[in-house]
């Protein structure tokens, strides 16, 4: 069978009638604005404005988009929502709802790690974006904060003190996130990279610290996405394969990208990873056999989706062809 | 009223035959176990070392303590609790793990707000709790690595994956931490501190900052352990009542101890705040007048506890005298 995917393109998956753009768009901006809405207004000592600064305006969005976009492939038509016990419109508005929260949540774990990252004691980046990195623009100890702070909303968004999501939504989000983040995760993933630098890993060494510092947050935006809604748990097991190798191949493209892209494109610092002598995916295999790995992990995203038995994927395909495709 | 409650002592509050070391030591001790448990040792790269050093076997766990103390006086006897529903075993058996878990998450928030809070960029100290701290340790990276990961652990632990905590707790725990830790709590107290330095404040604003900064995450422990269990409207608001007074009342001696304890005594530097040209209560008011504070915050104290119609609130009391008369 995986022969028979391996040799599957992804024009052959994307559907050619989908407009991806004009999808993300109107997601994008329903984000921009929950985010413009949620994020620390009122928060006191300037600590707002360095918060507001990591989030806003800022990168394609693709963990929200990844949410969203694993809600809706699960929302209505899965068997396991008992549908005569449900009213389809208000579960749905309801869905929408943690969706959102969700989408938003993994945004600022996103934000936070990069404000965090590229602090001096750590990346020591000054451009993230096209933009002064946070603790060039509002000092170390203000952006150490900000990051904190960002962490902590997450949370708070994914548990609103109202009926707008039910409770069990609430803690299944919190645990998906808080897991994806943390020394299992992200967190644990860039320990890893720290210790890295300048070591020799072997490709199984390279693939863990991948899976866990990029691929568990964006295989957990996915996860998140579809614990809004009901999912069978063959579905669920899909989108856990298809998040998987999304979250790895993205990290590989990165790879690709630091040697092949210019500093505008990627809109932050190219050719650092050689610069700092970092294991990566082009120096392990070079640059052909990673482009090729990329292709081969689209495939599996994709194939795993045609075998979730979910009704419409063709945003989390289209995705999955952005993530490999992507030019910066 | 309130001059009444201003003229009762400590002692008179306090029962004498309630053994507050004995019964700290028993809570502790699980508490530590728990956490020995919980925190990270599988976390790769180091991290899950400096994690642990941060957090065990350090500090009198005061927050987990109240977490404790307030499940314990909501239990079983609250008239919001629908009695003949529920088996009163297992009821008790489900809380206390809920408040276990609980009183571990507030304390890794703690410890990972003392990482940070140690690093260069921050306060840049050294020693804490008589040990070298986090960064001098494990270099700064790491330290600011294993900060954000305790965080997120601390919501992990809030969001087990089995059904040994309701839902319903899960998600009301996860919003009382995040709100207590984020931008309105903890971090937002934080921010204010720094941009403080060399500042004159008025008495309103050093409340403020503070109430922010040590208060919300003191009154968001004694609130989580309410949560734990089920408590009438009354009782959570004399217990927000308790936990804001505790919550200043820490500091304010806090500040004191800074002006008249050395630094063996303390674990930590003494004098700094001086040094550091930071507002304090010692400052603003002069010592006598922030010790005769401190004693009516305790009063304002025992004061709710009376008023909460709690059954058995001798630890709580306990815990409010030692947060006041206590010399380290």
């Amino acid at each position: 069978m995986s022969g028979q995917v391996l040799e599957m393109t992804s024009e052959q998956a994307v559907d050619a009638n989908f407009d991806l753009t004009g999808w993300s768009r109107v997601r994008q901006l329903r984000v921009e604005q929950a985010l413009s809405t949620w994020v620390a207004p009122d928060a006191p000592a300037g600590l707002g404005d360095a918060m507001r600064y990591a989030v806003l305006d800022g990168g394609k969005r693709l963990r929200p988009l990844l949410v969203l976009a694993a809600s809706e492939a699960v929302a209505p038509l899965d068997t396991a929502v008992l549908r005569p016990l449900h009213d389809d419109a208000a579960f749905r508005a309801r869905q929408d709802k943690a969706a959102l929260r969700a989408a938003c949540a993994v945004e600022l774990i996103h934000a936070y790690s990069l404000v965090h990252d590229d602090m001096p004691c750590m990346d020591n980046d000054v451009l993230r974006r096209g933009k002064p990195t946070v603790h060039v623009q509002f000092g170390e100890a203000r952006a150490l904060l900000a990051g904190d702070a960002l962490q902590a909303l997450a949370f708070e968004l994914l548990t609103p003190n109202d009926d707008s999501v039910s409770p069990g939504v609430q803690a299944q989000l919190c645990c998906l996130l808080a897991r994806a983040a943390g020394s299992a995760g992200m967190a644990g993933g860039q320990a890893i990279d720290l210790a890295s630098v300048g070591v020799k890993l072997s490709e199984t060494q390279l693939r863990e610290m991948h899976r866990l510092k990029t691929g568990a947050l964006l295989q957990g935006s996915v996860m998140m996405g579809a614990a809004c809604g009901a999912a069978a748990p063959a579905a669920l097991l899909a989108l856990s394969t298809y998040g998987a190798a999304i979250g790895l191949a993205f990290q590989v493209v990165d790879d690709i990208l630091d040697v092949t892209a210019d500093s505008v494109t990627l809109g932050k610092t190219a050719g650092k990873d050689a610069e700092q002598d970092k294991p990566t995916y082009v120096s392990l295999l070079g640059l052909a056999r990673s482009q090729a790995y990329a292709q081969e992990l689209l495939a599996q995203a994709n194939e795993a989706l045609q075998a979730s038995g979910l009704h419409d994927t063709r945003a989390l395909h289209a995705l999955a062809d952005m993530v490999v495709n992507r030019k910066n």
